[in-house]
């Protein structure tokens, strides 16, 4: 197989997305030109976001596979777009390697990027591929679009509107706890071995934690709830994606309609696994689920007449309800008491992550 | 001044963003929400374009300063935009920075970014910021529009069409050259002194030189000439924007065109400072306008039929012809002689660049 060096950047693209065929009306043209060029129609809003991932802030290569990060990458994006209420139609991925990395290697990533985005009808239309100094880097781009004057802002909760999710939350930080406590013990029993991998090592033990490792490895954005959303008649009020976990993103709608909230703890959805693991961790699980990120479920709030509606949705859950700005952000424990809700969620930008 | 850190990425993306006041009809809501939402009419197509920078690959802040190289990260998606024909509309931008990084420093980048937006008409709508491990990492996609059926393609060039170049070659390139020439100067005297800078160390000597320096840190992309093509009716058959270098861009489009070309030494537009500074350099000047990347100038083809147009446009130059495939890409030197066109442009993912 030819290396990377040998293909070139032009080489590289062209190896990694000449078989691409483009699925949706709107895309005109994908790679291979200045631009790509896309056309919506009239009755359409375009919708555009953007994700930086950088090794070592967002991954760690120790134990995430190349297929499963370009799977999670193009994911995560899609996300977005469905927390507007629109479908994502088109990606761009820009690729910074630095030179550990083999085609085999992008072959990879290519692989689950396109997994995902075959399996949500997107096209991956450009992109940029450089070599890094240091690790890889993603930046990927998903354009969408939604019908004209229904995009799902963040602003337009109301106070006696239900909030709702979808799924569960926490898994996917408990799947990381996981995987960082297997990388501890790997490298401990490395060092003992003097540096050499043995075949005597224990093998990391995930048994009856699957699920875990694949809300973390492999989230899925929730197009299915869109689209039920969508056949129920419902408009939510607001929306947004859970990905640097639920108080964090409650936070932002009340801030951004200028409203409080009042959420049960009994209702936020907890799978039996994040619970059971969250145990043997002794760690809170109702902590994991408010704080945990990276479970990309969505958080939304309709109005209470969509009550009745909402019940019909397999895999929602109805958690609380928006409330006057002047009431607060309160969480009430299975115990009756009721305590501020406070961001702690991932900061990408604090002192703790940040060790150059 | 708060830190970025203190900030936290909600903190500075708001700090950065919340003066910007949206400018195109078809920008919705810019930063603040999970997506960006944008309204194109029905006869426009979209155009999407991306580009990922990395420090120590694509800039080097030794000698760029950090508003510089906000202009010019905005300025080179622009550019792409203006080679499809398109006008930019959008930009999202997406930062990852080490720690060594200020808020002042952001404010530069950012100053140097709104500079090539509000002197182009574009809004910036969304983006990114995490931390970084290592260096300053730039993503920026640029949407923009085209009247639709309009766009201009690389694979539209037909044999007897005018090839021509707006501005000038090469001293983008010079501009490098002579910056990593007092980099050199510069960190040699640090050796001498001890790692100590003094004031007796000889400052850089740019005198003469200030066009070579503003090509390669200030590119300008050629809005001017869109504009003036399509008031004159032209409607190129192909267009790319020359970042790789002459040669390079002109196989592209003889590649995609199914076409050859035949271009002549003597018509490719220099500077007079880029000649004086290749000769002090000892190089070819002929060479650094067909290898050197980075003018940003657009290089498009015209039908036969609109020279008189094309000749009233200033700043634009005929350098040669399509011709048919078979007949080779070809350089006709000032002394007669024919070569076979290569691409040497820059290639980011050659092993020389590749230093991990």
């Amino acid at each position: 197989m030819a290396t990377i060096q040998e293909l070139g950047e032009f080489g590289l693209i062209k190896h990694l997305t000449e078989s691409i065929e483009l699925k949706n009306e709107s895309s005109l043209k994908g790679v291979g030109d200045d631009c790509a060029v896309l056309a919506y129609p009239q009755d359409r809003e375009v919708l555009v976001t953007t994700d930086l991932l950088l090794e070592g802030v967002h991954f760690d290569l120790t134990y995430v596979p190349l297929k499963h990060l370009g799977y999670k990458s193009a994911m995560v994006n899609l996300s977005d777009v469905y927390a507007m209420g629109g479908m994502p139609r088109q990606i761009t991925v820009s690729l910074g390697l630095s030179k550990r990395f083999t085609l085999e290697d992008m072959e990879q990533f290519y692989d689950g990027l396109r997994l995902a985005c075959d399996a949500h009808g997107v096209d991956i239309v450009g992109g940029d591929t450089t070599s890094s100094m240091t690790g890889l880097t993603i930046s990927i781009t998903c354009i969408g679009d939604v019908e004209k004057g229904k995009a799902i802002y963040r602003n337009g909760a109301k106070p006696t509107d239900i909030i709702c999710v979808s799924g569960n939350l926490g898994a996917a930080y408990m799947g990381l706890q996981l995987l960082e406590r297997e990388k501890i013990v790997y490298y401990q029993q490395l060092k003992e071995n003097k540096g050499n991998a043995t075949l005597e090592m224990a093998e990391p033990d995930f048994a009856g934690r699957e699920y875990l490792l694949q809300r973390q490895l492999r989230p899925e954005a929730r197009r299915d709830v869109i689209l039920r959303l969508r056949e129920l008649g419902i408009q939510p009020t607001s929306m947004m994606d859970i990905s640097d976990g639920l108080s964090s993103e409650l936070l932002h709608i009340c801030t951004d309609s200028h409203t409080g909230c009042r959420v049960y703890e009994e209702h936020i959805p907890l799978d039996y696994e994040t619970a059971a693991q969250a145990e043997e961790f002794n760690m809170n699980v109702t902590t994991c689920a408010l704080n945990g990120g990276e479970d990309y479920e969505l958080l939304f709030t309709v109005p209470m007449s969509d009550k009745d509606k909402i019940e019909k949705i397999e895999d929602v859950t109805m958690i609380g309800f928006v409330t006057n700005e002047d009431e607060g952000k309160v969480l009430v424990t299975r115990d009756g008491n009721e305590f501020q809700l406070k961001a702690q969620g991932w900061n990408p930008l604090s002192e703790e992550k940040d060790k150059e």
